[in-house]
């Protein structure tokens, strides 16, 4: 494709979504730990496209926000009234008279799409066609709009379901609803698209016929039938996260990272994954998480917003909140909870602990139930531990609270005070024991319980 | 349906299921959260069915325990001896005898009959028919009874795989085993079922014979084949489940919860979800759970016995266990226990936490690694924290112990004394230094551990 | 088989699997808890194969290693170039050399052929075949050599797929690569053949028709699909993966284990799996594993090196790791993690707890958040708990420590030395109150926030 052809996407989102039975907007509804109109987005922007139009609902300041988001340059519409397809691209009428070659139409409810596809429709029109459609053979065709070509393959007209014939119905190639058209002619063509139909609306599948008579070429484009899955309840919303995960997970497979069960792993679309990476059943990986070479995930495992250093192991039962970075060689075990901390070359937080605002240093020990107790209800604190430190099991670090290079904290301690370097510190009660007390304490308490039968 | 037709419901319970290799009779054993017998209970509830028959095998207690206690009104019957299917309903002649307009014969462990299909078997009976198979279309018939028809698709006979003609055996609609069976003819027509056949057992399939010989017309009722999954062994069992789990959760997506990944959540077959409510993978809901408009139950978590409130949100890795109460917007985070306790509006119950036997007022925080200590070896007793209060991490309040409204506790105390409201208490050890101490143990543990490796 | 016939194996384990993307070598990467090498390794000895060679690519001493450790008897040659397989069986001439009936030819990239199909080849050998080659019916022939037959079904030839006419093209029935040779003829028929073809390798295939042109037979025994799925990269190393998961769950299923989700359940190859256990969704069992009858192992459990006694309950969300022996109707619960640790008869584990490196005696009760602190950076060493003891929550205790039976710690307690038999043992601090502070901090605390709000 010509890089000097200019192109303008117009993604429609301003369906309501009636059949998600929801209060979130359809297009904000997520996929990969992504809304679908992002994920329509990012498509757009790998297909090269520079300018882009939005066209929302009335009141719909979330999708709009939404979109800017991951659009910052975007233009957004607003569709007052819902009257079709057609009437919905017109919503965008101000981002068409500015002109382009290629106008894209595409459905922020149609989120697989790949910037492949987009690319492939629009070098139809680089390659002379006046409009391109995107098509798929449907495993049951039933209820969408059938492609009709000539002998040629050319795209001659998109029937609906009710208005084919049954040889039309006998086909298989349907309308995904995508669509190029060529941005000379496109305002004219819109144009011309009626609403003498039953529903009264204005449909973009009859620019195909619009085009024809202006004596341009139409043509298909074909995807497979799982990248133009629409959403429009949560049912469909499952399976399109389904295709989403699939790809996800080949992808990295095939890039080297080691899945004993994909099927039961969930990756962001934004998931990093280095070469020898271990990822075992049942792990859950959220938006903005980078996992470095030969790093291992055990099984059920959360991460969100963290980072791994190469060789670090993670898991069972580790929960990474965003803020984590694990450096090399690092372990966090079962059990154990990271927020907002950095957890330095070869340290280890093995067991049911809690680090929440902090720095570890290399090498560091965390004894099993270590709490870095960050929040007084109002701020959080940080703690520092330094390196080769060494936190016996069941303590509290209440912070801000400094724990020096070296230093000892001995088991079950509350430390409240800062710990000089090389130190050892002990914070806790002294033992005491009474003789014979839990004998008698038994004999009480089974005799209460018998008593308490009876009644 | 006339609502005055009378139905009587024979539930065959009496299997022994050897396939199963089990000490728990075939019946009892589950399918999202209930036994196979307590499915088939509610479907003939469901289908308004006024009498219930229950056929258990000798010896049976636990069978008559579990349909007493999901039908309290049904009759129960022992099949002292295994003699066929017709044997087997005439276990229940006593209520047979007490007369019926619709006799119906279902299985316990054919669990995912639907009310629906039960009524179209009624259906078919008050439009006439004496008698109405259940049927399916079979992807693979082999082994299956054949249900041959007339001309006119009326039922004539009900062929054994090892009885049919080559004809017959193409035949892919095949017997599901329930019938429906004019009730005032049942007695007769069962009663001329005989044993003349190589295994010298009764017959139920004979009854479409007798009944045509009699001048009535037998009937088909079609189910899908999913629907009348007989349950031999326990791989038998796991795909009933299977079966069991996507219709609950297709349900629940289609009013508008959120399942990212609905194939590895389960549910249970009372469980009530709001709409906008969004599970993530990996989440397990036992029997007796509700959950309210909007709650976010996150990955790895584990429910039952519990309610949660609108708006709240759950996990990763919580559990709750009976008794659990959520109210509106509070919080259950990682690795956290909540059994038999009220958590009110907008509390936080954070990370590591064990909450047991307590009340916890509204907007209270508790620490991380906080302990309700409720169990002395033989009495359990309460933890009532009042609304604002924070507990600080690391905690253990040994019940029973009130903490009052806004009041602190610092953290790592062991709080065995009431505390008044908007007080702060403390209950930890003098923090201790000894400097350079840690330096020293290092040196001699390292020695210790050299001379280790050497000998 | 006449048990007479000698067997050698070469198990050709020197591809280099550069498609695996991965600085291990190809064969080491795992399928149900152990190396692919060591499955095939498993197969063999199954099949009654005496002498085991196995060809290793040049410097992988850490294939050969694997191979001794899982076939101590095992003779390793190396194949110091790559020039086909004919010319990795003969890197191990001196085992062909020494003699025998049955030549065996495997590949550790083909981890799931079983040694019941092993046996069959070596059967067609003993009825008077000079050569059985492994076939299988595809789904999808494309790129598999076909395997030619007679009008008796003997096979004439294996075509590759770019040699083959469109006729031999349509034929299903493909080459696995496993072959079984009469011992006596195998040097010969190896030595002759050539390396005259496009790559200029030499091809095992190609004795079938030298072994035809000697006046043997050379037949077909025929694998399902799945069995000799061969793994190159990740995907099908995670495809061979959901077939072994496959068939040890319907094994275990088949044996009399409920699992309500197999899908989600993950065993390993060792898995012992006793009568009428339960296994919820979502658990993860690794190598070294065996749990008695009626155990029930709820979701969210990952078991590895563990034994879990008859009627014992894990989980949810417990970890046992190696060395984690649980007696007879023990009960370890949520967030618990078990390591090197004898459980006796009826304890209770039930509660964020670490338990490493610990007897725990019968009938003792390990309180909510209990920590065995068993490690001082250097050394680990021992906790012993008496039967019928009771540790109070949130209690620490620092080994080498021993509680006496029937001793009772007190809540939140650090316990540094021995406490007597039924004694209580207290090391806590005490508890002080400061009326009102928690009213006067929330308004400073409130204040500073509000003022960091402004700035």
């Amino acid at each position: 494709m010509s890089s000097s052809r200019k192109a303008l996407a117009i993604v429609l989102a301003a369906g309501e979504g009636t059949r998600m039975k929801s209060d979130t907007p359809k297009v904000l509804h997520q996929v990969a730990g992504r809304s679908m109109l992002a994920h329509v987005l990012a498509a757009v922007a790998e297909a090269g496209v520079e300018t882009i139009a939005v066209v929302v609902g009335p009141g719909r300041e979330d999708v709009t926000a939404e979109a800017l988001k991951r659009a910052p340059h975007a233009q957004t519409f607003v569709q007052a009234e819902r009257l079709g397809t057609a009437h919905a691209v017109l919503a965008a009428r101000a981002a068409i008279a500015a002109g382009c070659d290629d106008l894209l139409v595409l459905f922020a409810d149609t989120p697989l799409v790949t910037g492949a596809t987009i690319r492939a429709l629009r070098e139809a029109l680089a390659a002379g066609a006046g409009v391109a459609a995107l098509g798929f053979s449907a495993a049951d065709p039933f209820g969408y709009g059938r492609l009709l070509q000539d002998e040629a393959g050319r795209l001659v007209a998109i029937r609906e379901e009710k208005d084919a014939s049954a040889a039309e119905r006998a086909i298989r190639l349907c309308n995904a609803g995508l669509m190029a058209i060529d941005g000379a002619a496109a305002a004219d063509w819109l144009g011309q698209i009626g609403n003498s139909n039953a529903k009264g609306e204005f449909y973009l599948t009859d620019i195909v016929e619009i085009a024809r008579a202006c004596g341009r070429e139409a043509r298909v484009v074909v995807a497979d039938e799982t990248e133009v899955l629409g959403v429009n309840d949560r049912i469909q919303l499952a399976q399109a996260e389904a295709v989403a995960q699939n790809r996800l997970r080949r992808a990295a497979m095939a890039a080297g990272v080691t899945m004993i069960a994909p099927e039961t792993v969930f990756l962001s679309a934004d998931t990093v994954l280095g070469r020898d990476v271990t990822i075992e059943p049942h792990v859950v990986i959220g938006p903005g998480v980078s996992i470095a070479d030969k790093a291992v995930i055990h099984a059920f495992s959360h991460l969100e917003g963290a980072s791994v250093g190469q060789g670090a192991t993670i898991g069972p039962f580790a929960r990474l909140r965003p803020g984590a970075a694990l450096a090399e060689a690092a372990k966090v075990g079962n059990f154990v909870e990271i927020k907002n901390a950095n957890v330095a070359k070869g340290a280890k937080v093995n067991h049911l602990t809690y680090i929440g605002d902090a720095d570890i240093g290399a090498n560091a020990n965390i004894g099993a139930g270590t709490i870095t107790c960050n929040y007084d209800g109002f701020f959080k604190y940080r703690t520092e531990i330094g390196e080769n430190a060494f936190i016996g099991s069941n303590s509290a670090l209440v912070a801000p609270v400094k724990i020096g290079a070296g230093a000892y904290v001995g088991s079950g301690s509350v430390v409240t005070k800062d710990v000089r370097g090389d130190a050892l510190v002990v914070a806790r009660g002294r033992q005491m024991e009474k003789a014979g007390w839990a004998a008698s304490f038994r004999a009480i308490q089974a005799e209460r319980k018998a008593a308490a039968k009876k009644s």
